[in-house]
């Protein structure tokens, strides 16, 4: 028996055929066909299924069940809430998804998913407590809570990139004006540079005739002494200590894991972040939580989805 | 049988007997002695406990465990970190007393307790998912997460209080400047309302001729129309919004029920502290977790050590 893991995003969706045990025997990857709607995307995750089974030669029959990563709010019972890059709301995805391929479906939010499984074989392996956070476009958070996906009463969770922390000079996408993922995220990171730069020349524009840096640009700009970019990456690492150190007071888990574009940035990002996490934590003598960086990046959503449908069949 | 729960507080320690559904039969308040130290306390709670079964005609070994609430860091196998006030720091307390008392001791902090407490037979009764705030000298927290009491992986965890929201004019006792304790507490309007006014006159203390209002004061000025009062539960209720809508974001409980001092107020907290969670919230469609007052007020610590000593027993 295998398992279906789908990571739905608002450009791609991933799916992966993947063991019991967590490994991805293999996957393809699709333009999401966002704008045709709802049914349409339903249409084209079965077709990927279809395609992937064919591919292996695996029988439909074999297939235990299909998780889906949804980027958005997901209910207990199978319903998309919201998912704003998909422009879903209110949509019964578990069951319409079951309907159409004729297989048991479990959906969760795409952070607890790649979270989920961060914990079957990644960087939160035999943690009881533990949390993932993608630092991307925005901030994602997924939260395993004794050896489960958690995401509160209702399902909307589990959402700590808006947790409130601060005065900030722009507003969140969700309406908010200190979110968290307003200080803490690649946009965050790029729009606090431009901000500061105003109409200055920095190093790094110099050197590259670049006017305008991506969040990856602006961490090697920093490396590379380009003062504004080092002030941004300060700000962010401040942030980022502050609400990590937040979620630390609260949860108190055993290891944080810091996914995303950023956290490729490895000690560049890591060592000035310990220290932040540190300053703002409320028994500084029990710093006890580990602080780490994800290990299955791209994969995570695909193999968590599997797994929490795994979990979900086996209970 | 039955059960004592012990809430050790830096002031006073409340001794109870519950019975095994949480009704509490009978109950002895005593001084600490805290300045006599550790064992002096030690020796006074078994005391407690004798004088209990003395008075009501029951064998000691008809007690079936004891918990004890502790206002400071707990770990799960029994360790008090850090009670500063009662000056306790790495003490074994769970085995010192059980050898002393020679019966099965529990110990953990004592607004988890309040929370276990509430959620057997208070605010939080049948909830699966809940939090208790407690607004006194300081913001306590108490969660309960699937039917239990949740302190994180190594007891460190339930301090919301010290979440950092914003800047402050003054420091928390921890340290830290932007603790939401230092927005949202007794001391926190206490404090707010002196900076405030400073050298102006406001119309509560016309009237009264105080110089020093308390918080329970000051909730009165701002209902009389003293405008520096009004502000300054405006600001509280503002800062304690975002706290709650911070915890709903991550956690999404079914309910957050307060305590303490300042939830006396009533509708006068509870109707503006609704809406001020409304505006903070990520998701505003859905605004499920209900807001409410806790029941159980002074009781809540003794019984929620018993029952959360009995849940130990019984797993």
């Amino acid at each position: 028996m295998v398992l279906v893991g789908i990571d739905v995003g608002g450009t791609q969706i991933k799916t992966g055929l993947v063991t019991m045990d967590g490994l991805l025997i293999s996957h393809i990857v699709e333009n999401t066909k966002t704008k045709q709607g709802y049914e349409a995307v339903l249409k084209q995750m079965n077709e990927m299924i279809f395609t992937l089974t064919e591919q292996q030669s695996i029988d439909v029959k074999d297939i235990s069940a299909v998780g889906v990563g949804v980027p958005g709010t997901t209910s207990p019972d199978g319903i998309v809430y919201f998912a704003n890059n998909l422009g879903w709301e209110n949509k019964a995805l578990a069951q319409d998804f079951a309907q159409l391929c004729q297989l048991p479906v479990y959906i969760e939010n795409d952070a607890s998913m790649a979270a989920m499984g961060e914990l079957m074989v990644g960087s939160l392996k035999g943690v009881k407590n533990g949390i993932l956070i993608t630092l991307g476009t925005g901030l994602g958070t997924g939260i395993v809570l004794n050896g489960k996906v958690f995401s509160g009463s209702h399902g909307n969770g589990r959402q700590a990139g808006h947790m409130k922390v601060g005065e900030n000079f722009y507003t969140c996408t969700c309406g908010g004006n200190v979110c968290l993922e307003t200080f803490a995220s690649a946009t965050a990171l790029v729009r606090y540079y431009e901000y500061s730069k105003k109409n200055q020349e920095t190093i790094y524009d110099m050197k590259t005739m670049k006017t305008h840096l991506s969040a990856k640009e602006i961490m090697r700009a920093a490396k590379a002494g380009d003062w504004v970019a080092e002030k941004s990456v300060d700000r962010l690492i401040y942030y980022l200590g502050i609400g990590i150190a937040n979620l630390i007071n609260i949860l108190d888990p055993e290891v944080i894991a810091l996914g995303g574009g950023l956290a490729k940035a490895g000690d560049q990002l890591m060592i000035p972040l310990n220290e932040s996490v540190y300053n703002q934590l409320y028994d500084k003598k029990r710093f006890f939580t580990r602080l780490t960086i994800a290990k299955l990046q791209n994969d995570a959503g695909m193999i968590g989805s599997a797994m929490f449908a795994c979990q979900k069949i086996n209970k």
